[in-house]
């Protein structure tokens, strides 16, 4: 669901499953993640649908070049999660997303993730002009 | 280490790492498949050296058809186990391993794989001839 | 959603993304155990509800003792697979599954699963009886 | 192996798996934190041993409260790589570790990692006294 409040933010619901836990009782800190990777995609696919999938079909993407993670209250087996995403920052050839998994009212982990468009041969390459306009609409949907 | 026993068996160990690990304190039942895997490619390192890397880099590949597996007893975090592999049956274009993981006298896991050998676009290809001759060597070496 | 098909069929969707896919291009292996999992957690959770949480609460739950897997045709990046889920066998602590990962209307993955009720000891135990009803119900259910 | 160059660093071997890498033919971005926590597992066996194994038993731990992670260079599929390990900060019940993921002379992933020492409950503990100190020797140890 495309979820707008202020800022723009994009919601996708997370289920644990025992493959995400580990001896601990709770989420394996790695799979957090694996999570903000899930709710990137469905935002990129929902925003912008076929673009999304034409560059997908070209070689290109987007890597991770940075990443930090605050980890402030576990998940646990068969708890229902929510990838919050919104975009800080939009380059030509690059992206800053902010995610927070939430567990119902409570934010449980926040990350910042920077993002680099790549080709088929990982050079970096400028987003294709439709996903852009499609990302500057959405981050500028402040209400 | 090439293990030579009756029949010939390759050994690799394994530690258990909170990755492994699920919220039931044990190991997670896919991630046997994983300890199985890293023991397949490192019996071909050892075995054939650069003759496997050169399949590698022509595209080839060794993929899994199908495999079966028991799981007798679990293992848990920071086990250190060992992975005994054997070749149960070699074809032109496909072999069979029996692999067995174990923590000490424990047998903990037992899996047969079907491998199918592979060119760069997934077809079936012929094993090239020096890999298949140190398979077939290991094999016989029964002593 | 339950598809009561002939037999009776339980249905689960599941996206392939980048963590679920290896340097060949296709989903790893071991993931379809994944998969497979998270079809049988759905299938509980739909058909159970509540009485598969008390389950869990009080420690118990169901263990893999065996499966055996035959891979057809690889899935791929941003595939859109259905695991369909039905029960071959139930004893009175233990459960054998089919499970199926399709893509539209090609089986990829074949699995057979055989599970066990646990108790919090990891000791063999009775499916709870209201789960075991619901289980008998399902499977009757062949229209 | 415990390498100890200015400042203390901590060396652990990993070797990349099909497991480890994406479809993009690179090593999965949240896999290098399970790298990491080998590395710092590693280095706690050996820096301390049994007084680890007796922390693990009585149900403490470490767990991430907050990392960061710099991606400079993918590693691919066979690679041979290093986990470097440093401290750079200790407290009464918390530690800091610089990660260094090496390929020969390149790093590739950069990582600083804020660990709390915690009880079986999960609530802050007390870095035990001996482990503590094998730490602060380990730390000091700038030759």
């Amino acid at each position: 669901m495309l979820d707008v409040v202020r800022p723009a933010t994009h919601v996708h619901r997370v289920r644990v499953y025992y493959e995400d836990t580990d001896a601990g009782g709770i989420v394996y800190y790695a799979n957090y993640l694996k999570y903000a990777e899930r709710g990137r995609t469905e935002f990129l696919r929902e925003l912008c649908g076929d673009d999304y999938a034409r560059m997908l079909e070209s070689g290109m993407g987007f890597v991770v070049r940075r990443c930090s993670v605050d980890y402030d209250r576990p998940a646990r087996l068969d708890d229902l999660l929510e990838v919050h995403s919104q975009i800080v920052e939009l380059g030509a050839a690059s992206l800053s997303a902010k995610q927070v998994v939430r567990r119902e009212d409570n934010e449980l982990v926040r990350m910042l993730v920077d993002l680099a468009c790549v080709d088929r041969g990982g050079r970096p390459a400028r987003i294709p002009p439709p996903l852009r306009q499609a990302l500057e609409d959405f981050r500028a949907n402040v209400g």
